[in-house]
């Protein structure tokens, strides 16, 4: 991985997904790659620099030796899972795989979507931000819409009920051991948990899950 | 694939990712695994007897011989991929593979999800259905927005000019052949067209390459 750059921010979730993935596979790779901090607080990935990097103005973006970019998070995970296959981070067999897949994107579509819909629609500092990036900047920025954060909540309480209700019969979302679908959920509910959308006492496989995966030495990567 | 059964809908757009895929896959898949329809306009896909298949009440579901159950589209092809790495539809080598991952999840999150917005809150047909399965019969229906429908087309407007542009120096989306990613945009190109969303005729790459992608036999599955 030598000579690979990842623009990165501590504070955004897809960043995390990275570096939570890295630090599960091993191989030194968190160490290997060079890390390159974007300033997202205060515009730094509208800035002229990195638009050249990444033109969507997007953290995660990992850039290659020779100079290709990834620019999303799942995607650098499965680049560098082609290249490091054990251990796998994205199903041990065929079966796993679909599930794998299956949570990854429905975490993605109603964990995660419901914990962007509310922060973005919601929180006053994402005002004139309720789309990421450059489409937050291309003509009128589009208004936020409170009805987003109400529809946020509908999400939110159906997402975690059938992950909590998954959860009963199996320590992790989608295989034997940890995987993918298990940092993708971590990164949806620790960011959900900032849009004040939490975790509910009666979901308690959900709350179990959750405190293994955040003691995991991974989890402040 | 002997003994599984594929739960499909001729009108919605997760099933078609599947026949596509299918047909595009050969090894005779498309005719060795069972279809059975699933009446969605006079919801057969929240009867019991489907819940009992899938408890989310969405298609496709793919269920083996087993009894185990995949439920979303595109974690039913990688299952089927990893069963059948060949021809690969998720990426030829560790660049494709992330390329095909970068554009399903832009495709998914951009595309598709302007053309539901805009469907499920824009068309009278939807009203009580602005969010799909099952989620639409918890407690009240959620309501449609027409905000959404607003910002549906913003969404659109800079999702078929970044496919266009990246388009302009490629025959197909994210590998050097036809891939998952150009099964994924066109189903949400020809679904939008549904939801009055077009493409514009200043995107010449993207029509240049709908009009190849639905010229593949496939594209009829």
């Amino acid at each position: 991985m030598a000579g690979m750059r990842l623009y990165d921010n501590g504070w955004a979730p897809s960043p995390r997904r990275v570096r939570l993935y890295l630090a599960e596979k091993g191989h030194g790779l968190s160490e290997a790659i060079e890390r390159v901090p974007v300033d997202l607080q205060h515009g730094g990935n509208l800035a002229a620099a990195y638009l050249a990097v990444n033109p969507r103005g997007l953290v995660p973006a990992l850039v290659l030796a020779d100079g290709r970019v990834i620019d999303d998070s799942i995607a650098i995970c499965r680049y560098v899972e082609a290249l490091h296959p054990d251990p796998p981070l994205f199903g041990s067999d065929p079966f796993a795989i679909a599930m794998v897949e299956t949570w990854l994107r429905r975490i993605e579509a109603e964990g995660y979507a419901a914990a962007v819909y509310a922060l973005r629609n919601g929180h006053p500092a994402f005002a004139g931000r309720a789309l990421p990036g450059v489409l937050a900047g291309e003509g009128a920025a589009p208004p936020q819409l409170p009805a987003l954060v109400e529809r946020a909540g509908v999400l939110w309480a159906g997402f975690v009920a059938s992950l909590d209700a998954h959860l009963a019969e199996r320590e992790w979302i989608a295989d034997r051991h940890y995987s993918m679908a298990d940092i993708a959920a971590l990164v949806a509910v620790d960011f959900a948990h900032r849009a004040r959308l939490a975790v509910p006492e009666s979901c308690g496989h959900l709350r179990r899950w959750h405190a293994a995966a955040t003691a995991r030495p991974s989890s402040g990567a």
